[in-house]
Order: structure tokens, then C-alpha cells, then sequence
């Protein structure tokens, strides 16, 4: 507290991120990283970034990564936006599209920062609840809206929609954004990407923080018609002129580009993903079918929370999150196969102590 | 413009960047870099943090490099907030500090985002005029105000106010935040961080971008009661979790332990500023006594938009204002001695032509 913020400060409640433990060695599975490490081609460019080329500015439109981001779609860069994160780019997209409009429509069971950007910037919201099974139906986004936000898959429940159902959600809100996030996408769902030339209203957001396995770096991107990557980029040089560094600008580049790297790698997780709900199943969980690099699992023996103490006791650290709907659910992130069965092994374990 | 755009984005007149050439070889006189490279040991510390490491998350609260710049200043960790460059620490404070309070003061010759960052906030404000040599007069900060900004060195003219007058400032106003900006404070003048315990209204920021030649890593930081940094935090976290990576981490840390490098090239920058304006007094230019990495001037005889044409078609990068009262005003930036050298040589040449 204190005398000196803004009145709205005080009303905030920011997002709390998983833990980023230091020193003990964890097992973590707590924040959906990767468990293989960024592709060798995007470590050379940015050890080839660094150096006395440091001391200059980056690009501040980010013209070569653009380009990049823009043919691994099919699109021009001018479709094409980057940010320091993903979470930048979503500030940044709810800042240019939903401030003083109506309220923005998300799932009751979704990504929590959703809502905090809502807070941040005075905008109203209204969550539209999932049913029994944490499953969204878009018939029930309808009404009078200032946008839409769709994680899709949605975390944390890793379920994926199919591309129709996207569509139907694109025609139910012409006249509003509907902003698709990907966060997850490349591990089993299909990208709203090839929809944008068709639908003027249609922003989708990216990051190369799990499929690319740069959460250390902090890139993330969105893709729509030129008229609403502008309007993410008058907000982004009213803010900061240079959101990317020349390292990150040069990793993520390369990154994208290596199409063999990120093939093998999120094939390896997916199949551990696949192995790691099996063996959960077997010892009684309910297991959502996720298209993520995570899995969103609950028994119905034994309580979420006391579960996550008693695997982090064993070194292996989940995400649990308080929402009363989904409070006896843990996020278990896909690690190695070792991980995964260390998890799985862990558990069986802990239900038979 | 698009239908889809929030009301405010219309409006907004975002800050526009110094060029950034690629391809062709310019001497780069035109963005306030640093001539010399980053610290060696500030290299070594990003390449440690490259690697696997990268497909984790940072640290969200930059708990280590928090840690570090507090102690270059004799203050601990809950002093000190780190962001993607200044830039972003200035944009988050205005949101922190400034939003729905009264308008906020700063000279009418200055950083020319401090108005777009008000805009993008709905802040209003109030340019207070500075004198017919540009500098700032203190007692003229009067009246009921929502926040004041004070860049000390100012920008582009390069003068620096004693902190006798800085502290008169934060007694002018103490029930509202004096955030004094010391992008430049490095090249000879001298820092209001020793007041801190004293005024909690005083928040100060800096950047690694001039002084530390780390443009290209994005990385910037405030120094304030932890009151203040809190208000910081708040937004932050209602924004972007992680916005330094790990190479910023890394790098900025190192790069801040290196005294040596910093008193080396920042002595090396200082005396070769006061060459090049010997130099252009010589030539008959009017040169602002300078505290910066920067030279502030103007020639009675000659129109300073066609100087920088001149200078350009030389190869030669300098930096044009458009505004009414600087329009006959270049901004100069330090280069190396030969490349400062090469500048005074030029302006000789285009004088004689």
C-alpha cells in the first residue's frame, strides 16, 4: 500500500506464475517447459548476436523475425507482430482491441491472466462456463461483446477444438476480435493460422516458450491482417520501442527455422504425454485427453492439494491452482520420459502409502 | 485504421525511434550508443546462460540482478525493479503513478515519450517551459500536480541540474511522485539515488543501454522506498511475469559487477565529448555544455535539417527534432575519437563548401 499509486493499483490482483525453484534440484513439471533444450541452430545465432553488436539497438520492428514467423504461415510479415513473451503480445492485444468496448467473453476454466489484464485495463468480462468435463461450447458465446479470448487448446485443461468450431466462433462475433490462444498448439491441435485471410477479425497469438523451448528467452508473436497487427504496433511504440533484444531476435529466427529440431522434440513429448496419462489412468485418475505438453489429472480418491505436497516431498513439482471448479485437479507438465515415469511411479506410491 | 481498434488507439501518436541502417555503413552518431562494446565479463556471463537453461523460465522476480544493482548503490533488493529496458520501467510507472491523478509536469524540451506515455494512460500533463539556453528552472514546477518528470541529464540537451535542485523539486512536491530519469547520468553527473532514504516520493531510473553498452539486451531499472517498487510490481505482474530473459539476467549483472570496463569507457566517452564540442565551437556552432554521451548544437549560419542531409550523404548519422524550439538543433551522440573526430571534419568540410 501506499499513498502514492494510482487509485487502480490498489485494486489489482496480478497473476502468480509457477515457482521457479533455486538450488534443490526438482523434478519440475510445474510450468509446461520443455524438457529438451532450444534448438543448437537458435544457440549459435544468438551466441553470434552477442558481442560488441550489443552495444546497438535492435531492430525495433523486428523485420527479419517477422519475415521468418511469417513464412513458417504462409503470410507476410506484415501479418505479424512480436513481443517480449507472449503474455506482452496478449497485454498489448487487450489494450488495442477490448479497452472501452464491451465485456470480453472467456471460459471460466482458462488461462488466469486473462482476467488480470482485464483488471489492468478496466475492462469488463464475462466467463462463459465450461461443462462437467471442462469441455467449451462456442454456442454458448453469444450475446453483446467487446472480444473474445479462446486458449485453444485451453490450458489448463489441454482439451483442443477443432478448427470448425473456431470458425463458428469467428462468424458468432464478426464485428469484435476474436483472439485465439495458441500457447499450446503444436503439440496436436491445428492452428487458427490458416483462417486469417479469411476472417478480418481473427488475432493468433504464439510463443516460442513450449514447442520451441526458449521460456528463457521471452518471444512470443501474434498473426492477423495488417489493420490489427497496426494496432498492436501503435500500442507496443506508445510503450516500448524495442520490446526484443538483439539474442532474442536472433534465437527465435533460428529457432523457427529449424523445423527438424522442433519435429523430433514435440514428438517425444507428445508420446510421453500419451505414456504418462496411461500410466495415471491405470492407478485410477481421471485424466483429461489433452493436445498439450501437459496433463490436467484429478483422483477421485484423494485431495489435489495434499497430492502436490506429497510429491513435491519426493522432489516432483505440479501446478495446482484454488478455483473452486478445478481445485481437485493438478497440471502436470510432460517432462522426459524418465520424468514422466518418475511422476507416474511417485503417485503409485503415494495412493498406495 | 480499423473498425476493430480500441477508441484510445486512434489518438495515439507513438514515440519514434533513431534509425537503425542495415546493410550499408554509416558512422552511427544518431541513437546515444555506446562506442565500445560491453563488458567481456558481461559476454562471458550471457553465453553461460544460453544453452539448455533457456528452455526454463527466468526468474520472475530477477531476484540476483535485483540484488546486484542494489548494492551498486548502497540499497537492498526490495529497492530496486527491473525491466525490459527503461523504456518499460518508465511506461509501468506512469501507469504505477500517474494514472487518473492530476496533470504531470515535465520541461518542454525533453525525452519526447514522456507525452506518449501519458497518452497511452489518458494522464494529462503539462510542459513546463525551459529558458533560451534549455535549461530548467526548478521554482517554475509549481502548482497542484499529479506526478513530475525530470530527466537529469536532460535529453536531447544534455544538461545536467545539480541535486541541491533536484531535491528542491522533491520538497516542491511531496505528496505526489518526482521520477527523475538518469538514462545519461553516468557521463558526469551526479545520481539522485543517494536521496532515497530521504524523499519517499523520489523514484529514479536508469539503463544499461548507454553507460553499461547494452542497447541491444534491453534492460533498465528503478531505484525508489520499496513502496514505490512495489506499486511497480503490481503492474508488472498484471502484465508479463518474465520480461527480462536469461541472458538479460545474466548479462546485466555482469556487466554492472565490471567497474573497471564501466570507469574505463565511460572516462574514454566523456573526454572525447569534449573534444568534439571544442571542436564544433571552433567551427562556429553553439554547443550546450553536455553531461551526457551526447552533444546538443546549432549553427547560426546554417539550417540543421540540411546539416543532417549533408552529413548523411557523408555517411554520418546525427539526430533531427522536428519541434519548433529545437529545430534548428543537432543532436549529436559520442562516438569513438576518430569517429568524433570524423564528425568535426565533416562539418568543416560542408561549412566550407
Amino acid at each position: 500500500m501506499s499513498r502514492f499509486w494510482s487509485p487502480a493499483v490498489h485494486a489489482l490482483e496480478p497473476y502468480v506464475p509457477g515457482e521457479q525453484p533455486k538450488g534443490q534440484s526438482f523434478i519440475k513439471l510445474n510450468t509446461n517447459e520443455n524438457p529438451y533444450g532450444p534448438s543448437p541452430k537458435a544457440l549459435a545465432a544468438m551466441a553470434g548476436a552477442g558481442g560488441d553488436a550489443l552495444r546497438l539497438y535492435p531492430d525495433p520492428v523486428a523485420a527479419d523475425l517477422r519475415r521468418v514467423i511469417g513464412g513458417a504461415f504462409g503470410l507476410s510479415a506484415d501479418h505479424v507482430f512480436a513481443g517480449n513473451g507472449s503474455d506482452e503480445v496478449l497485454g498489448h492485444a487487450f489494450a488495442a482491441f477490448f479497452r472501452d468496448k464491451g465485456p470480453v467473453l472467456f471460459a471460466d476454466v482458462t488461462y488466469s491472466f486473462y482476467p488480470v489484464w482485464c483488471d489492468l485495463h478496466g475492462i469488463p468480462y464475462r466467463r462463459v462456463a465450461t461443462d462437467a468435463d471442462f469441455n467449451i461450447h462456442i454456442a454458448d458465446y453469444t450475446g453483446e461483446c467487446g472480444g473474445v479470448i479462446l486458449a485453444n487448446p485451453n490450458a489448463p485443461t489441454g482439451i483442443a477444438l477443432p478448427l470448425i468450431e473456431v470458425e463458428r466462433l469467428l462468424r458468432q462475433h464478426p464485428d469484435v476480435v476474436v483472439l485465439v490462444d495458441e500457447a499450446y498448439v503444436d503439440f496436436g491441435a491445428d492452428s487458427a493460422a490458416s483462417l486469417i485471410a479469411k476472417y478480418d477479425n481473427l488475432l493468433v497469438v504464439q510463443t516460442l516458450s513450449k514447442s520451441r523451448s526458449l521460456a528463457g528467452l521471452r518471444v512470443g508473436f501474434a498473426l492477423g491482417q495488417p489493420h490489427l497487427i497496426e494496432g498492436l504496433v501503435r500500442i507496443k511504440d506508445s510503450f516500448n520501442s524495442y520490446p526484443l533484444g538483439r539474442p532474442a531476435l536472433a534465437g527465435a529466427a533460428a529457432a523457427l527455422e529449424d523445423r527438424a529440431w522442433f519435429d523430433e522434440t514435440r514428438a517425444r513429448v507428445m508420446a510421453d504425454r500419451d505414456a504418462m496419462s496411461a500410466g495415471l489412468r491405470e492407478l485410477g485418475f481421471k485424466v483429461l485427453p489433452s493436445q498439450t505438453n501437459f496433463i490436467f489429472a484429478s483422483h477421485p480418491g484423494r485431495d489435489a492439494a495434499d497430492l502436490l505436497a506429497e510429491l513435491r516431498a519426493r522432489g516432483i513439482l505440479v501446478r495446482h491452482f484454488r478455483s473452486e471448479k478445478i481445485r481437485n485437479w493438478l497440471r502436470i507438465s510432460v517432462g522426459t520420459a524418465e520424468e514422466c515415469q518418475a511422476l507416474v511411479t511417485a503417485m503409485g506410491e503415494i495412493l498406495a502409502a
